[in-house]
């Protein structure tokens, strides 16, 4: 018996954290809750949709009549500007920060019904070349820029119109300190920067491999949680989305379609997902240790209805997963490259 | 302007993580998806279930005819023993070790139809007696020994029969190891327990306290991710659970009680959650540093059928929430403390 067909542990060398793999768990009966599976014919334009063109917002602004992409700044965000000098409390079991932040909204398209792996790859490049203008801007006030989507009423997403969210704070988050301390202590250890040597390493192995083009390449990595979890890893030495080159932006929109038209075909669904970019730290601080990347979540399992919980034992102890990454790959692999239904 | 009405972030000192808390966004509105709140009545004995007395399940095995708890292996455990001696791979990018464990079902009641809240304080003192029990033997052989409950379908309960899980195995998980470190550093700064001191100071504060008897305490913890999360904590120098005393075991039993029946006050519902045991490492070492304390992790957020996502933003950068802490706390201290439907 290998590691692979035993229950084994797999560390993520991004965040230190490991993860439970029972490859034979794989097939036990399934009597829990389903999901709805999301089959509603979309209208192009829908007069009720707060993101179509020309319409009016609860808080009385109108959209544009546009054409490609619309941003403006989310009506409910969760961060605002601070009105007072953010302050900090030190007291060790009561520590918190005042946080100064703003929450944005993008449209990836006029049409209502289209989803990323549905768009040409023309409008696809006005949305990477969208996320690098809001980035360009905000880097210059905030150290830390979440640009991502929720995909998929399953993935708490309130609307279908296509569309992603950019919050932007001056401190790092958890996730992106925890990131950074990892990649920074991998470089002063090897010499190397962590990402760079996984996607080399990633292309000698091949079996995790999901797909890649000249500036990309798409993984089920080694430590995957949710079952067809991807990284989608930039092959060139950039650290900041708004550096990528009009090739590595076309590349990614390329590469962005084909990844989401392969998990679409897996349950012939629109496939659900979280996906989010994680750019270095704007913080003036060297970053040769840092590569950009993506992570997709995506929570389906089985079935177009069946989706992993991540509940009791993974919310009390680590992240568990049934079938193996190098399955997951394989499955990714092996349906069609365009989205067939 | 206090640091409560603004957005702010509060950090978590059993794990390090913080979390945003956005107390404002409280009334957006809310168009996404919605829950199938479980209003269905139960028989108290259900043929097919292979939780019920005298069933046989799928593997040929049939339950004794129980009165109070029966705990048996779980027939599609994560864990099993390992056929060979675990083996682990050190190689920085591909880290893995294979495990040891085993998996166990605990059934709370014979009666189908029960939860937690609608058991008896004797019946509810065999539970946490059976905890105690299974506990004491498996940190015989393993260091790590998880209990925990998943309820209700929206946290992947596969089926309705009271029952709680135990996986148990030789490494500490992420969440352990996490906790062991903190509440050592924390000893080690100021000379006394992490959670010893919090246990104070929150009695002295008194707005997160939900309920407390003689001997535990529990409390929507400063640094709360779900929306009403609690913490409950022995107000004893406890480390592991089989270690409680009959008057703790009857105290818990109560609080047990009382803590399950005011979050079905909360939206008159079986309301949903994940709680687990966090026990002090069985390693051997010295853990006068780790206090004994279960993590009840619900989520709901408004309703019976609307819940909390964790997505996009919390899966990124960290977890986010909208009503304060002592908001939540309030909520659970004004509802009933006996089940009131
Ligand atoms: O109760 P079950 O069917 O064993 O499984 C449930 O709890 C497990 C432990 O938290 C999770 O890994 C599963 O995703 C969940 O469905
Ligand atoms: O898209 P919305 O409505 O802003 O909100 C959604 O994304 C947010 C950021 O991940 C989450 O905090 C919410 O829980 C989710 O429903």
């Amino acid at each position: 018996m290998t590691a692979f067909d035993h229950p084994h542990r797999r560390k993520n060398p991004l965040t230190g954290r490991w993860v439970l793999v029972s490859p034979h768990r794989n097939n036990r009966p399934w009597l829990g809750a389903t999901e709805v599976a999301s089959t509603a014919q979309l209208p192009a334009f829908d007069a009720d949709c707060p993101l179509c063109p020309g319409n009016t917002r609860a808080n009385g602004e109108t959209n544009p009549v546009y054409d490609t992409t619309h941003v403006f700044a989310n009506d409910f965000g969760a961060l605002m500007p601070a009105a007072t000098e953010p302050a900090a409390g030190a007291e060790p079991l009561f520590q918190h920060q005042v946080t100064d932040g703003e929450c944005r909204v993008v449209c990836f398209s006029p049409e209502h019904h289209l989803t990323l792996p549905e768009m040409s790859v023309p409008a696809l490049v006005a949305v990477v070349q969208t996320w690098q203008q809001h980035y360009r801007e905000l880097r210059q006030r905030f150290a830390c820029v979440h640009i991502f989507e929720n995909k998929g009423a399953i993935m708490g997403c309130s609307q279908p119109h296509p569309h992603g969210q950019i919050w932007a704070h001056q401190h790092l988050s958890t996730e992106i300190e925890l990131e950074d301390q990892h990649q920074a202590a991998y470089l002063q250890a090897h010499g190397s920067a962590l990402l760079a040597d996984y996607v080399v390493k990633e292309q000698q192995q091949a079996d995790r491999i999901v797909c890649q083009n000249a500036h990309w390449l798409a993984v089920v990595p080694y430590w995957a949680a949710w079952p067809f979890e991807t990284l989608l890893l930039c092959k060139d030495d950039v650290q900041h989305i708004d550096a990528l080159n009009p090739a590595q932006v076309e590349s990614l929109a390329q590469i962005l379609k084909e990844l989401t038209s392969r998990y679409d075909n897996v349950f012939q669904c629109s496939f659900p997902y979280s996906m989010g970019w994680h750019n270095a730290p704007s913080d003036g601080q060297p970053q040769s240790h840092w590569r950009l990347h993506a992570h997709f979540y995506p929570p389906l399992l089985r079935s177009a209805t069946v989706k992993k919980h991540m509940v009791g034992y993974e919310m009390m102890a680590e992240s568990q997963r049934d079938l193996t990454p190098e399955t997951a790959a394989a499955i990714l692999r092996q349906v069609s490259a365009v989205r067939s239904f």
